[in-house]
C-alpha cells in the first residue's frame, strides 16, 4: 500500500511527494518504499510484489522500485482509504490466481531487524493460507503511545506464536495505554494484513455490502484482462473507509502473531532520527546531507539540497532543510508540524504543501 | 570607514559580503552603510560624506549610497587596519582644504536614538575645529561587556559636555568590567574620532613615524589630483595597525563626550535581534524575510532568500538561512558562528565563507 500523500514530514514530505519516497539517511540512498520491498524479497520474489498507488504516483513508484514489473503497479483512480484499496488488491490478485495469498504491507514503515521480520511474515502467510483465516502482526509495545490503535489478544497463543484477537481498539488516552502495555495483552495495530484473497473478498463483501456491487465489476474486469476503465469508473464511487473501521473491527476468527523487529511507522521527524540510530555519534546526533554540527546534542539536522545546514550549541532539536523550506523544531513538539501546514493552507501556498 | 569584511554575522556576511552591506531588518530595506550615513546627514552634506573601503567594495559602496558623488568613494588597496584607512582619508580631505574637520565613523553600527546622535556629533566636530583637539565619542556602558575597549574619564567635564580622556583601556576581564562600570568613570570606545584632518595628519606623523613618508607621498598624490597610481604603490607597504593603538593609547589631550544614543555594534546576531527592537511581536519574536514562526518566544528568524523559514515550539533561537547555508544557535551562544566559519575553512570551502 503506497497510496498516502502527507505531511508530517514537512518540508521534505508534501501532498505530492509522499513519505515512502523519501531517503532520510537510508543506507544506500534507498527509499522508504524501496526498503519495504527489499524485507520482503526473502519471502516474496519481485514479481510477486504488488504495488497500489494514486494513479499520479505510479511514476514515482516505477522509478523507486525498478525491479518490480511495471504492470505489477495498480493505480488507484482516486485515494479512499484501506479498505477500497485491499479490495482492488484483492480482486486483482484473486483474478490471476484463485488460491493466491496476500501479505498486505504499508509502504512507509522501517524495520530495523529485517530477519525477524521475514520469520514472522513467513509465518503469518502459512497460517493464512493454512487456516484461511485473516492474520496480522502485531507490535509489543515499547512505550504507552496514544497515537495507536492497539490490538487485544487471547491470553495465550493458539496457533505457533498467534494469538486470537479479542479485540481491535482505537486510540487510547495515556492512563488507557499505559494500562495496555503493563497488562501484557495488547500490540499495536501495525496495518500489516495476511490473508487469502479469496477470504478478504468475502470479509469485504460481508461486513462492507455497498461495495460488493463495484468490486464484482472491478474483479470482473481484472479477470478480462482490461480493469483500467471499469476502475476508473466505478472505484471513486467506493466509500473511504479504513480496513479496519471497515472489516477488522467487526470479523472474528483473527490471529495476531505479536512481533519484535525494531518497527517505526515514521510519523514524525523524532521518528526519523530513532531510526538512524545506527548513524548517531556520540552525543546522539544524527547528521543527513551537507551539515555541520558544533557542540550539540541529540539533534537530527538534515539537508535535503546543496544548502549547508549547520548548528551551533543546540540540544533536542529537528533542523530539516529542503529547496524550498526550512523547519525548526524541538524533537518532542515535531507532531506540531502540523501547525505550518495549516498556516500555509491558510496563506494558499499550495506549492508548498 | 566601509573597509571591514567579516563572517560575525555567518552565513549573512562574508569575506566579500561585509555587515555594513546587510539589510537585518533596518526600515525601508535600508543597508547598516546607508543608515550611517543617513544620520549624519543632519550635520554633514552628502557631499561631503567620504567612504573609505576595500576595493573590490567599491562598486557595492557605490550601489549603496547613491547619494554619494562616486568621486567621494576612496578605495583602499588592501585592508591596512584604522590607522593607515583614517590617514588616507586625512590625506584626500587636507588636499581638498586644509581647514577641513573630520568625523571618522564606522559603516557597521546601529543607533536608535538619531537625534541625540547628531546632537552629539555636532558638539564634538564644533571642540574638534575650535580647539584643534582630537575628539571621540564614549559609549555609556549598559552591562560588563568584555568584548569592547573602554575609556576612563576625568572626574568631571572639562568642556561643555566632554571630559579630558585619561586613558584608552584594552578589552578588560568579566570583574575588571563590573568595576568600570560601577565606577561610573568608564565609557565603551565607539571608534568614532572627530579632529582637524591637519591635526592627525601631524599626530600620525608623530606616533607612527615610519608612516610619514608614505602619507606625505600620498598627500601631494592627492593634491595633484591622481591619487591612485601612488596609493596603489605606496599604501599596501604601510603597517596594518588601528588607529587606538598607534595613535589614540600614545598621545595626550584628547576629549571624550559620553554618548547615550543606543549605541550597538551589530557585532553578533543577538545583536540583531536588539537593533530590529521595534519589530518585536508580543513574544519577543523578531521575524525577517518570508518567514513562519509558530508557538516560539525569544527568537530571530531571518530568510535572506525566497526559501521559506519556519519554526515550531523553539525559544531563545537565532535561525538565518541565505541561498546557500542555514544557521540554528541559542542567542546567548552566537559568538560562537566562529566554530563554523573555522570548520568551513578547515573543510577549505571559501564560496561559504
Amino acid at each position: 500500500m503506497a497510496g498516502g500523500g502527507g505531511t508530517r514530514l514537512w518540508p521534505a514530505s508534501r501532498r505530492r511527494k509522499a513519505k515512502q519516497f523519501l531517503s532520510l539517511g537510508l543506507p544506500a540512498g534507498r527509499t522508504l518504499i524501496g526498503a519495504t520491498v527489499h524485507r520482503i524479497l526473502p519471502v516474496c520474489p519481485s514479481e510477486h510484489v504488488f504495488v497500489v498507488a494514486g494513479a499520479s504516483q505510479v511514476e514515482d513508484v516505477q522509478k523507486a522500485l525498478p525491479e518490480i514489473p511495471a504492470a505489477n503497479v495498480i493505480a488507484e483512480p482516486i485515494g479512499r482509504n484501506t479498505a477500497p484499496c485491499i479490495g482492488l488488491a484483492a480482486e486483482a490478485l484473486f483474478a490471476r490466481d484463485p488460491d493466491a495469498v496476500l501479505a498486505v504491507l504499508p509502504a512507509d514503515h522501517h524495520i530495523a531487524n529485517e530477519k525477524a521480520f521475514a520469520a514472522v511474515v513467513s509465518e503469518a502467510l502459512e497460517l493464512a493460507e493454512k487456516l484461511d483465516r485473516i492474520v496480522t502482526v502485531g507490535i509489543r509495545p515499547t512505550r504507552p503511545e496514544t497515537g495507536y490503535g492497539y490490538i487485544r489478544m487471547s491470553p495465550s497463543p493458539s496457533h505457533g506464536a498467534a494469538y486470537d484477537v479479542e479485540a481491535f481498539v482505537e486510540k487510547p488516552d495515556g492512563v488507557t495505554a499505559r494500562k495496555y502495555v503493563e497488562s501484557g495483552r495488547y500490540v499495536w495495530n501495525s496495518g500489516m494484513f495476511f490473508f487469502r484473497a479469496s477470504k478478504i473478498r468475502e470479509e469485504i463483501r460481508r461486513h462492507l455490502p455497498e461495495t460488493a456491487e463495484a468490486f464484482d465489476a472491478i474483479g470482473k474486469a481484472f479477470a478480462a484482462g482490461d480493469a483500467a476503465p471499469v476502475v476508473a469508473r466505478v472505484f471513486p464511487t467506493l466509500p473511504s473507509i479504513s480496513i479496519d473501521y471497515g472489516v477488522m473491527e467487526k470479523t472474528t476468527g483473527i490471529l495476531v502473531i505479536p512481533g519484535d523487529f525494531g518497527w517505526n511507522d515514521v510519523g514524525s521527524w523524532s521518528a526519523v532520527a530513532d531510526i538512524a540510530r545506527e548513524n548517531k555519534d556520540a552525543e546522539g546526533n544524527v547528521a543527513i546531507g551537507n551539515t555541520i554540527l558544533v557542540k550539540s546534542r541529540d539533534t537530527l539536522i538534515v539537508s535535503e539540497s546543496d544548502q549547508l545546514v549547520t548548528a551551533v550549541g543546540v540540544e533536542g532539536l529537528v533542523i530539516v532543510a529542503t529547496k524550498d523550506a526550512v523547519l525548526v523544531c524541538p524533537k518532542e513538539r515535531t507532531q506540531e508540524v502540523r501547525d505550518i501546514v495549516a498556516e500555509l493552507e491558510r496563506r494558499g501556498k499550495r506549492d508548498l504543501l
